[in-house]
């Protein structure tokens, strides 16, 4: 294998085979032969070309292959993963995974940090004083067979090519790649292993994929990559337009999942919640359909037993489920100031991205791989798309550390808002979905 | 600036400033804040997303100035230099460079090394026993002021940055891109600094260029980075279908020049070698059009004034100038071996890609830079296309190492050749030309 002829491939358009990618990818992983500078003029040439899905899936598999495996699913039969591509306010995980372990269906859970203007599900978990998130293999597996639900920051030993190619990626301008994205995803998903798989892929002007056909194609692409390694995979387009929900921050978000899963929660966010939980139901065959998997769902909310494995899960990892019982016990903001509307009139549009990085630039989240965040601070949206307000009523909340820096956000805040006289058309939350029998 | 900022802007298809484009490069040069895989991405993206003309503008003066310059023009004016993009058989240089002193116009050349099938004018001047081709600025200087000629190889402390770019282009297949193409070789032109410029851009499959249409858009390219930098600048488009000359080799090369300026070679790349003198002369207001041109170039040849220039020059650098009186003197291959032609037939084509690397493999040229190179050997082609041979009559003289390492290029070499029952209808050898006055 000469590493400058398959750079030359790709860059001409033309496709790899398996083994070309395998050698190239273990190579680099392995510091031989392929280096940084090989390896990042390879992915933008990625970038440019694109990928085959056979060419996707066996990125995929060679980034898999690199590491361990956990095969949750040797262990504990059938057992569920839930992945969202990541958005502003997105607290799905945290109440979709107890009520779905709730419901009786085991959930592997292993996720992210959070990066640039999305935050990741174990920076909101870290809120919870105590909690242990960096779990390993055999903690994972007794959680699991124990409670049905462990929650656990990403293993570094599974899929190891996909961290060091990730970190080159995010300093080489090649993150923004359909098929780099899907490999990426699925390569840790699968090294979890779990029987099912749900993805919420994330579409709109807060997401990474600006627009459905974007979302579709990389939901294909993950689908046939689950599928193609006998994991029953089924991926859901869903709005990222406006944040979701209300809250947008780390012990914000957990609060706010904690709500959820009270049923105190009306707006978008339980609703999303409820149709993961239903089809993840439908798709292991816990519930004969969609309908009777919302009904199971809207249960566990009801009878508290949501919440109530998210408490005990987290007594089991050491955090004080004290502060879920009563969430004015997580980290507090020391300062609160309210935004108020400019003007009178409908809210037309609140764009995602300018809120996330409002609440990175007050410490919630971090720009850089590494960086500290505060998990205290962030955003309480008073009103969402849709609502009319006179001048002067409550718009966004803002939970920082010092004023100084809660005022500092406020022109970000307001430019994220457009407005208009008359009531906008509500767009809907799902988008759509793509499962095994619409691929090709 | 942010150097992440900049690769994404470039993959996006958008234009850099001429300051991001210079902090860029200075940074990467000096090894500071810009790495070797960020060059590389960004390299690639270039190949992908092209460059603006002020912006290649911009790359050439940034790579420029990352070093010294040498601005032969402020020591003797006018003073040329010409440049060929590469080719097979290549030796115009070798003739053109004395012919064009021989007629009074100082030409101050500094030449590169091969790669690929391509040869490098330095490697076939180190054929000559004792030569010195490394000379320092003010022995280049002494020379040009003296003799009006001086043969030296690139001094790595003009364009560096080119030096360094173009290593890890080599190895990161970001060498096919028309603006990184013309921005490298222009840096280094311009460095040395002469007052007017004759590139040949060499096209077909034997050349870089396989089109003329891609032929002139680097002319154009490279014209204009000229013209804007106070260069009279002139390209020529010649045709590389088919080697130039017959001869291909270092050594063997040097005498087919040699022969050249003896007027006893008739054929296409004695016509080239008069187009050049010609072009040049005119360009630097030495004869009033190409006509007198033409005709001062004929009396260079006549009068033996061309050989004695380079005789004188090469004596300078303390070559042995009797090899030049006596080309049998150069080195010579142990072993030739005749390939005949396999039926009889007329030539319609001759790859020259092919020949090339056919040479490349008796040892006469390079794959890998900093490889040694043998001078003897080689290959002289007995005849060319249009020519009619009789099955088992000389097709290619192969000079060689070994007997066995003669017969092992004998198949590349069979399979360079077409041939056709019909003589083929000739293509000119000059394609056309670019002026600045033909530029938008």
């Amino acid at each position: 294998m000469n590493v400058v002829d398959l750079i030359r491939r790709k860059r001409d358009g033309k496709a790899l085979d398996a083994k070309s990618i395998d050698w190239l990818v273990q190579s680099y992983t392995r510091g031989k032969e392929v280096t940084d500078y090989q390896m990042s003029a390879f992915l933008m040439a990625v970038v440019w070309r694109g990928m085959r899905t056979r060419e996707t899936v066996a990125l995929t598999r060679s980034m898999l292959s690199s590491g361990k495996e956990l095969r949750v699913r040797d262990q504990v039969s059938p057992v569920v993963d839930k992945h969202s591509t990541g958005g502003v306010g997105d607290k799905v995980t945290l109440a979709v995974a107890p009520l779905v372990a709730a419901c009786g269906l085991p959930v592997a859970k292993m996720t992210g940090r959070g990066l640039g203007h999305t935050g990741g599900t174990v920076d909101k978990l870290e809120s919870i004083s105590g909690l242990r998130t960096e779990l390993n293999r055999s903690t994972f597996l007794k959680l699991l067979r124990q409670h049905g639900l462990a929650l656990s920051a990403q293993s570094s030993d599974l899929a190891p090519a996909d961290g060091k190619i990730y970190a080159l990626r995010d300093v080489t301008g090649t993150i923004e790649s359909i098929p780099l994205i899907a490999a990426s995803i699925m390569s840790k998903k699968l090294a979890v292993g779990p029987s099912h798989l749900l993805l919420d892929v994330k579409v709109g002007t807060g997401a990474f994929m600006k627009t459905v056909a974007e979302a579709r194609r990389l939901a294909e692409t993950m689908v046939s990559i689950g599928e193609d390694s006998g994991v029953r995979t089924l991926a859901l387009l869903s709005s990222m337009e406006q944040p979701l929900g209300r809250a947008v921050g780390n012990a914000l978000e957990v609060s706010e999942a904690v709500d959820i899963l009270r049923g105190t929660v009306p707006a978008d966010v339980t609703e999303i919640c409820l149709h993961e939980t239903a089809s993840l139901l439908e798709l292991a065959g816990l519930v004969a359909d969609e309908t009777a998997g919302y009904t199971r769902a809207r249960r566990a909310i009801a009878d508290g037993s949501g919440l109530e494995k998210l408490v005990k899960v987290v007594a089991a990892q050491g955090g004080d489920c004290t502060e879920l019982e009563d969430t004015s016990k997580l980290p507090q903001a020391p300062v609160r100031r309210m935004l108020t509307a400019p003007s009178s009139g409908y809210i037309s549009a609140i764009q995602a991205e300018r809120v996330g990085l409002a609440s990175v630039q007050l410490g919630a989240g971090r720009l850089r791989k590494g960086d500290p965040i505060d998990h205290a601070v962030g955003l309480i949206l008073q009103a969402k798309v849709g609502d009319y307000l006179s001048a002067g009523s409550p718009l966004v909340e803002v939970h920082a550390r010092t004023p100084d820096q809660a005022e500092a956000v406020f022109e970000q805040l307001q430019g994220a808002y457009s407005w208009s006289e008359e009531a906008p058309i509500l767009a809907p939350l799902i988008l759509g979905s793509v499962y095994r029998a619409e691929l090709g």
